[in-house]
């Protein structure tokens, strides 16, 4: 198996299955150790893996992110990797997930945000046995989406689009961390982020916000904030962009020139300070700009 | 009963429950609703209360806190509120705990820094019963602190001291965020984060901090950062000292007018930046410096 592919496709999972004599969800545990290897953790050397089964056939790999220098809210959970995984690749559903150790608290509530959580099937491989139970076996009396949001309102795997567009004076609202001539961010970046940030899971504060970021290649890597309903587990939009960094094949995070950040302006949660922090911290070269947008119609949006 | 106050006495418990006819257990339901009042929610409005009674006989309360305009992992949910509360109070142990309202994951994972963490017995008021259910049934299959430590590692609610001390350098290494010649920080507000930092509980990353807050009325709150076993729901700084600020009687955040931070040099887990983010927003006039110490011989300490 390539050690930097985090999804394969239904039919390879299929032909992989069938080669040794398994069905697929069968097979699921035993690529858990190759996805540790894929594992960034610098500061726990705690390797977790996770294997996801999408509805669609797919097989999805999630690994645990660590960044020294900053308090650990920062790091990217295995779970949350594989979810963010999943919405990256426009996947309706996870079905299966096996994990090669007991998913933290964090975790089963940051999987909440996925419609009929409680049915999602889980296997801990250290547990030694190869039993999936569902995982309201372990978060049982759930505090969820459900007791925040009505029922129609879209959950994380579910089309949406916030529908953000640019306010005409975003330029003048923006902050780098560098104010050189030669800005390596341009309109597709800038773009990019907006696009981010209109797939942004934020019903609990009505805050989405999105991140791109550009490796020293041109390479474009997008993610969308997304947030729990018990606040605290939400996943920022830099961890989110680095996930399909990870992902997408990246490899050192230096190799990051250039990120954007889009979130709506006056919003009650903002990334900006923060994701900021990350980025200087990760690659302390890379040129950083935040844009704000309004919630509204789409002819409002600002020429880049 | 007294709308400020977040702990009741053992003596004062007892009298109160008897008033009822209700033994201490049977009464703590009924304490919930007033800590709820005491909520300060801005972004929700999802007040939620926690009580907790402690192996001493006495009763603690738990409210949430959230801080506009920051992402959403900055919250303190009611009951890491409570777990602070315990901790300020040098409780040796938490028994019994009634939240209103289902307790997240992420609270379930912190609540597992606590020794014997699956034995608490817990009540959730808005479950409409009144039958308290051990924590491994709300989390089963725990990722905790058996993982990663020896057994004789002390947990949270347990006494040790980090042996940390100032460095002879330690004034030149510090940031304030106003440089003015009449400083508030003095050696004693330094000094009061630096036993906040030789108290807290960071056996994961190896890196303690402590966090001391003035008012404008010159009274002082120390705060220990608080490491979870799964690092995201850890409790930084800042989050516990406001915890001691609020169930210590302080009012509105602005009246905060000075913050000491001493956390390790050199250390993996860094929390200045993040602290400075959180006291800046919600008390713009705050005057803010980190000190970094070493770990080591307490002549190493530097005379403020
Ligand atoms: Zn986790
Ligand atoms: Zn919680």
């Amino acid at each position: 198996m390539d050690q930097t592919r985090f999804v394969i496709e239904a039919s390879e999972a299929e032909s992989m299955a069938n080669d040794s004599g398994l069905t697929v969800i069968q097979f699921l545990p035993s690529l858990v150790n190759s996805a540790k290897n894929l594992a960034r953790p610098p500061i726990s050397n705690y390797h977790v893996g996770a294997i996801g089964f999408g509805s669609s056939g797919r097989i999805f790999l999630g690994v645990n992110l660590e960044f020294p220098g900053l308090p650990l809210h920062h790091s990217v959970h295995a779970e949350q990797f594989l979810v963010t995984n999943l919405s990256i690749n426009a996947e309706p559903h996870l079905d299966y997930l096996v994990v090669s150790a007991a998913p933290c608290g964090h975790c089963r509530q940051f999987l909440q945000e996925i419609r009929g959580a409680p049915d999602i099937k889980l296997l801990i491989t250290s547990d030694g046995h190869d039993k999936f139970n569902p995982l309201s076996h372990f978060l049982s009396h759930r505090f969820g989406p459900d007791n925040l949001l009505d029922k129609e309102v879209p959950l994380l795997l579910e089309p949406h689009h916030n529908r953000l567009s640019f306010l005409r004076e975003s330029n003048n609202l923006s902050n780098g961390i560098c104010n050189g001539n030669s800005s390596k961010i341009d309109g597709k970046l800038k773009h990019a982020a907006l696009e981010a940030a209109n797939k942004s899971h934020a019903p609990y504060s009505g805050s989405p916000s999105g991140v791109a970021l550009m490796d020293f290649e041109g390479k474009i890597y997008k993610g969308s904030y997304m947030e729990s309903a018990a606040y605290n587990p939400s996943l920022g939009p830099v961890q989110a962009a680095l996930v399909a960094y990870v992902a997408g094949g990246g490899e050192e995070y230096d190799k990051i020139v250039a990120a954007a950040l889009v979130e709506k302006d006056g919003a009650v949660v903002k990334q900006e300070q923060t994701a900021k922090l990350l980025l200087q911290s990760i690659s302390p070269q890379c040129e950083f700009k935040a844009f704000y947008c309004s919630f509204g119609a789409l002819n409002n949006c600002e020429k880049a």
